[in-house]
């Protein structure tokens, strides 16, 4: 088992992370947390979320102790109202596979944030549909697939990238300005595992272009949406928003340059976010812990 | 005529800020400047954009001393290309007409801000569908006229808002929260003129319920935008967009009810940009000075 | 007892918010919440924060049901260490004394919003040391009070000040740009419980004309600060702060001018956490729910 | 000469930018613009700034063209007042020499965001008084001198890096998390050609551990601050200055990990505006258009 970095040697305990998703009920917080005690576990920090409306109950809950995965979570159902939802996951660092196409920038700033400690994450591999940031994947010591498009039908291309992946077991697939639509049969395999940057402030500019469209507008604002792949094209639950003042002064090629800030941003939020399990997705939305 | 407020009386002069507008060339900015110059004028700021794309100049120039508005423009005239659009207009306080529906937060700012300085206006009268905010605007000792929009037809009610107006020769007319769609027969009698905030940050959520719309969508932002009106709903050119950070604990209402600070906050710096002739229409879109 | 606002009357139940505070320990959430639960309380919202550092846990608790307060405290005092510190309140309006000096914009912007429900209050009286906002203050039928600080000495003033409060028994104190510094014998008869905004971007510019020093800096960005008062000027707790970006083009009285939109809008919100309960003073710092 | 980007080669012309600060007279934008448009050159950008108060005029001016520089500017000393400065730069990629400690972020993004054209900048040569950040810098082909300040004093130490920067003849020095305090002697080689990136909202917590003053202090926004080099510790002219918001729950260790975000985007943005020349020093400040 994974331990946790701040570890003694000699005493060493679990960090594990339970999130909790339920219909409500009164004394859920206290029949959680008094299993969590009797299990001599220490409850370094505890956030819950409600959701009135539809009567849902949420909360994360990280864990420290010598964690006993099966008991733990057997006497929780014991509590929970039924049709409940568990995951308990170790703390500890994330494995993840990044897809690209051409662009470099979000990859790039991936790359360098896991160099010098800036995102605590394993970058297993990335995949590009063309070559041209191998040299730079590989800068970083970490293998590139090229898994070109052309001449290969898209359920041969989504295959061929889908058995590169499945050799690394990630945790998440991360699509840094891949600029291909997947299929529901490429997504169907990893629920809400596969985190998109979408170029523009969703819902506003869906498709192709979102600079030039925002241009056209005459928009004083452009943003950036990360958010988990689903079947319904830049449709998938939102998991972080950011947004640049622009003015009339910049041309669609400039909205273009000064976006793609704010799109490495946004993406490297939304997966930190993503790797600390802060995020459970709910209907087509997220609660961000 | 009007003097700026500065001015002492032994020797007055005057403060105009002159829009030129039209197709690029070279030599333009000494041109102009060489005109006001000759003229004996100061220049206090001068702003200049170029569309290189479209091939279309714009300059803003704050001038002071004794203008001679026609003399000045026919000698301007001399240097510009054809179909040029230029205009003087006086640096002083403009006069406002505000239109309203039930809410008060948006008319209550530009209340408030008009009564302590924070924004330089007269507030000629305010118009209501309804006359929930008279006693609001009656506070602040300006006339209210309640123009009920029940058992007449729309050109009927419109007929109504426009004589009133009409009556205070408004430089501006500002639809703080008016939520009746205007006609084109009624928005041609204004163009360029009316100004009006609408609750999400467009093109984002267009038309009705915009933070149900939001809600819906899960969206971790949410915005407001102030525009120039003209014939399509929600389409117009936009003057000023911001927008406030929001998470999932939000429900519809509580977007709304915090929605309605970014509301009031960006109409006021449209008002201000609009009121100080820092905003050049242009197409579909506008150039901010 | 105050009730909930959206009690129906045949069914009322309290809305109260709980706040612990005290020594680190094990199993807390469960004891605190356990005891709820045992009360048939319902927790509506329930927020944690441990300082691992000190050694120190935080909880905020929002519970609807019939309370009992004593029977509650007294179990909840069964299961915290000693030297816990715990305070229940009612969820719902509270009430404030705001002081003044001359400026309107903070003291207009707390009665707009109070008069068309964005910040739910009960403003008691506004208490100046001049008189030109009385007028401003009594076009929302709220009592003015002018306390002269010319020709009696600043204890006099004070007790002065002091005693009007008094008779309006208020929850919290607002310094709405009161420009007068308070004796630590004023303070220390309402510990945080006096609300401040102080003109810069603590601790930058600490002091008497922040704008004007932030000027000759030449910064790119001010801000406001709302904090409880304590002893040392400029110094307690910070409750929120933010900012706006400037440029070389303002002058110190146009850094003053725009200052103040994040002036009020800071205080406002400030306001808004306390009035909510939202906030936890903690040494010289808060935490904030 | 340098061309310009989009020079076809059959028509050459020349992009410069010319920088004019003298003291404010009357028609002084016409009389420049006036000798550009003798010497036909076309304007492709115009910006002033007049500083009232002192009564001093700064302008920038993008021209394009065939650029005698000699004669532009003897041209343009026949109108200015005595005692005016002048610079005409060449509007290409610019030349800098980075300084580093033991930190990788403000490099690692200057070298990412020049390899993928985010930044448009020739990095001559890296210089750490470690060694630890040669092996990035390696990566992208860029030469890293290890200077070593153990072992000698603080003259020789600086005398080292001098040679070295001297041989690579850069536009600007930046210091990317550069942790020593250069002398004047140093700072007086290349006054007002020497960035540095402070890891605080400047003024506040000016010299040593800022993000632990933060933390003592309880602040809710941290922020960054570029200015450039003189001689007094974290007081030369700013450049730029960016915030984000934090709260309690953040350690010091926390802020300073999340700071670094901050302090890399500052300090990119400022570099791209001083590498386009849009900064100018004035005192203790900037003018950036």
């Amino acid at each position: 088992m994974k331990k946790n970095q701040s570890d003694t040697p000699a005493l060493s305990v679990d960090r594990k992370i339970l999130i909790t998703d339920c219909e409500d009920a009164q004394g859920l917080i206290a029949k959680i947390t008094g299993v969590c005690f009797a299990h001599h576990l220490n409850i370094v920090k505890n956030t819950e979320f409600v959701d009135h409306q539809q009567g849902r109950f949420f909360m994360r809950t990280v864990l420290e102790g010598h964690i006993d995965d099966d008991a733990l979570l057997a006497d929780l159902r014991l509590v929970l109202p039924e049709q409940n939802h568990m995951k308990l996951v170790d703390a500890g660092r994330k494995r993840i596979v990044i897809l690209v196409t051409k662009e470099a920038h979000c990859l790039g700033d991936i790359l360098m944030k896991s160099y010098y400690g800036g995102l605590d994450v394993e970058i297993a591999a990335v995949i590009g549909n063309y070559d041209n940031l191998q040299a730079l994947t590989e800068k970083f010591d970490i293998p590139f697939h090229h898994v070109c498009h052309q001449g290969i039908d898209r359920q041969q291309h989504e295959m061929a990238i889908l058995e590169i992946i499945k050799q690394y077991s990630p945790d998440y697939i991360v699509l840094a300005k891949f600029m291909r639509i997947l299929t529901p049969e490429f997504v169907a395999h990893y629920p809400n595992t596969i985190i998109n940057i979408h170029h523009s402030f969703l819902p506003a500019f869906i498709g192709a272009s979102p600079y030039r469209q925002a241009w056209e507008r005459g928009v004083k604002i452009i943003g950036a949406t990360a958010h988990f792949v689903n079947n319904c094209l830049d449709e998938g639950p939102i998991i972080k928003q950011d947004v640049i003042n622009v003015d009339h002064s910049f041309s669609a090629e400039e909205l273009a340059h000064n976006g793609r800030d704010v799109e490495k941003s946004v993406l490297s939020k939304a997966l930190q976010l993503v790797l600390d399990e802060q995020v459970v997705v709910y209907g087509n939305k997220t609660v961000v812990f």
